[in-house]
């Protein structure tokens, strides 16, 4: 595959520098229509070692105003710290935002080619990164992402020659390592590596670009020439609209909301010994799930007033304050709304052993962002599946994934409104936006049951607390979290 | 993959019934819109046998008046004279037209699968067909294509249970093959061959959709309501533009038109003896070609009075009228504008053993179509590379592909022009839009050498005609044929 893509043809050196005076100055005028169409623009650069990928990238950019792009150097093995996340983490964070580049100077692909080389990654596991691949890049361009991937290739010989320049002088000897050597002295093994790799994630909506990088400013044009393509096909997409996929995830059944009885109670002394036990029990849990370095999130979605905050408050009251942290999820910021809709809940991902709970969750496009029209009816279609897939990734990487759904009827939130209002210590809690909420109620009710229906999956199921008894759905939360982790636990 | 998707939860009864009335009515709706639209809808049927995938075809086409469907039934085995085509031919014919539905009953899967089955199909040639299949049915969803693609599921239980009902009585036993019982005996085996099958070609611009087929009007639901939501997202997206593919195949260098010299010639005593002896040769070679089954394509592009017409009557004049046959290609026909720009080629692809000759072809995507602006620029952007996808299915198919570029310069066309003009018996031969066209000598120049270099491949080469004495190139023609024909004939 790789060396019948660089069969192209070089053209002439006159010829060559017209073409690249032209597609340089295209480029130019595409960064101001990148700002206006609010296109995100992610270019990964990938190949071979000394093919010159970091050269290229200094004469790329020299196009574009700093304003309107950044480079992400991710060519080093994982930190400790990211080696702490799900594999995509420390390359999810960095995606572009709207209108803007973001230039990776080698991404995914390398993690997982350098681990198949090393013999660190068998069958399976490099298959499991293909997926989790082919889905990111699937749900990014889904996302209006425009992805161009260039792989850089150069033959064994070129890069021979390239290394032993590299070496012979002090200046540059120390640019060349000795997995620099290896790779030039298992060239076959390596091109076999990359070209499975390659043919596994060409895809038509992210497809490849093979660039021969002989010569320099032969490799500069085709990576111009098809980055312009790429955007100029982007921006002529105005409205984007993409296939739905069929939920391909093994789903527990749900009740409807209406069909959950709402009478349970507990009594005030059997609340006291229950919490008292069950917080002694996730705080020796907490510890377990740290040594085990097991990770934990715990999403809260609820309606207004359902005593979503008093209910986390139980659980974290348990928790040492340096394990845990809550993230309460508002409207996204600018910068958050300028990325895929994940990108924030990817940022707050615990490391492992640490929990985080967050307060609202990504549920919310489809919810608040499907009803008050923020999100197509094609985004928030999509998202389910969407949501699936990233839930399945945290699985994938060793997460206990619970969720809880605060239940409580029409009749329970307007008391507690009233309540609210009437009481001047809790008047904060209650703005107009609930009450215009409250009209929504039945509108809401179908959505939630849609959600419900199409994300409780076998790996992350939602749990719905019947919260008209407040103290009765905190012992529930407790019961069910330390039932989870203790299970994890068991299993590690 | 199969065993998960369906573990969707049937709706209770009532529910089932009002949510199928909403989707037939919706889908009765979209009939129009559709046509409107002028978008083409595929929609495959694969499965079990004994799904019932006949009868709820039957159900769904109820919904849609018969001037705007028609169904393909594909499930018995090519016939001889489709066996004598490449293995896409007898699917490729049967697309839809724009604003249609064509229903598939079982389509490419069934024939790759059952070949997998029977031990027909080895490694290598499967993932043959997996490439054709899915490069089609991304130049399908490219060029505007809606392809629904489902996958009937049942258990081995349930087939069995089906299977033994029909045997049982007179009246529908006929309807039980020997084949359907030996898959219910190798079920699992069948399991896994559907799995990979579905694996291997579920991408995003055309996914699958499993249904769940153990109750009929819960299968009708399912099948109906993804139709609709597929056909929503289509019709949302008025412009499109695709990603353009790096051109994947091995290039031969292709020099510009202005550098070819044109002043070869030929004395007519060497052209009388050297057309005798090279179509006598032909003609032997024809007989050969016959009895050996090898497909021959022969493609004639060139400038308009540059010889096209008297070359390729040297070509045929050395032919057996039953083996041949020329098809002057102009512009398209109302029912072939309607459908994919490749079509009308596909339905004239030459049976095994036989000589089809274009005089003009598929090529007219990039230049005349390109100029007229009779396609976007991302349409004929990407015609390179799907022209070149369209002749590597008939070099692996085995047929022998030449195509001709007939070149003179534009004085000599105005020579020629002029000549006609001032000729009664050739005033017939030119028209005002030979002139017009000849006005815009320089934008074809262009776009012909842009063709030439992205479509001179390893496997279908061009070969450029030096047509300015009309001579020297039907000898050179001839000599080129009987060269290729030839090597094809020793190979095999």
């Amino acid at each position: 595959m790789i060396k019948d893509y660089v069969k192209v043809t070089e053209p002439e050196e006159e010829v060559l520098k017209e073409r690249l005076q032209e597609e340089r100055a295209k480029l130019f005028g595409y960064q101001m229509k990148l700002k206006d169409a609010r296109l995100p623009v992610m270019v990964i650069f990938e190949g071979w070692d000394a093919a010159g990928k970091g050269s290229i990238l200094g004469k790329v950019i020299k196009n574009i105003d700093p304003r309107f792009f950044q480079v992400a150097t991710k060519d080093a093995p994982p930190t400790p710290d990211e080696a702490r996340r799900p594999f995509l983490y420390r390359y999810f964070v960095e995606i572009p935002e709207a209108g803007k580049f973001k230039f990776f100077d080698t991404c995914w692909m390398k993690e997982v080619t350098d681990g198949v080389f090393r013999g660190e990654l068998d069958k399976e596991a490099y298959e499991s990164r293909i997926r989790s691949i082919n889905m990111i890049e699937r749900q990014l361009t889904d996302n209006g992402y425009l992805v161009m991937k260039f792989f850089f290739h150069i033959s064994r010989k070129e890069q021979k020659r390239r290394l032993e320049t590299l070496r012979a002088s002090k200046d540059t000897s120390w640019r060349v390592s000795s997995e620099d050597m290896k790779q030039n002295e298992n060239y076959d093994k390596c091109l076999k590596i990359f070209d499975r790799y390659l043919h596994d994630t060409n895809r038509s909506t992210a497809p490849w670009y093979i660039i021969d990088a002989k010569e320099k400013k032969w490799a500069e044009l085709q990576v111009i020439h098809y980055l312009n393509q790429g955007i100029d096909t982007a921006l002529k997409n105005s409205s984007q609209a993409v296939p739905i996929l069929q939920n391909t995830f093994r789903m527990k059944q749900m009740p409807l909301l209406k069909d959950i009885p709402l009478d349970k109670t507990i009594s005030d002394e059997e609340y006291k010994s229950e919490l008292k036990r069950l917080q002694a029990e996730l705080h020796r849990l907490h510890n377990v799930v740290y040594r085990k370095k097991i990770p934990v999130i715990i999403a809260y979605e609820g309606w207004d007033a359902a005593g979503k905050g008093g209910n986390i408050k139980r659980i974290t009251g348990a928790l040492d304050p340096r394990g845990y942290i809550v993230h309460p999820i508002a409207s996204p910021e600018p910068h958050e709304k300028a990325r895929h809709y994940l990108w924030r809940f990817w940022n707050r991902l615990p490391k492992t052993g640490h929990i985080a709970v967050f307060d609202r969750t990504w549920y919310g496009r489809v919810m608040v962002e499907r009803l008050e029209g923020f999100c197509s009816e094609n985004d928030w279609q999509r998202a389910y599946n969407e949501m699936n897939e990233f839930e399945k990734e945290l699985t994938d990487w060793g997460a206990v994934v619970i969720k809880f759904w605060v239940q409580i009827d029409s009749d329970t939130q307007l008391a507690r409104f009233t309540e609210r209002q009437n009481t001047p210590e809790k008047q904060w809690k209650i703005t107009d936006e609930d009450w215009r909420n409250r009209e929504k109620w039945d509108l809401y009710e179908d959505a939630i049951n849609e959600m419900l229906q199409k994300t409780n999956t076998s790996f992350a199921p939602w749990y719905v607390l019947e919260s008209v008894d407040k103290k009765y759905a905190r012992i529930r939360a407790l019961q069910i979290v330390v039932d989870r982790l203790k299970k994890a636990c068991d299993k590690k």
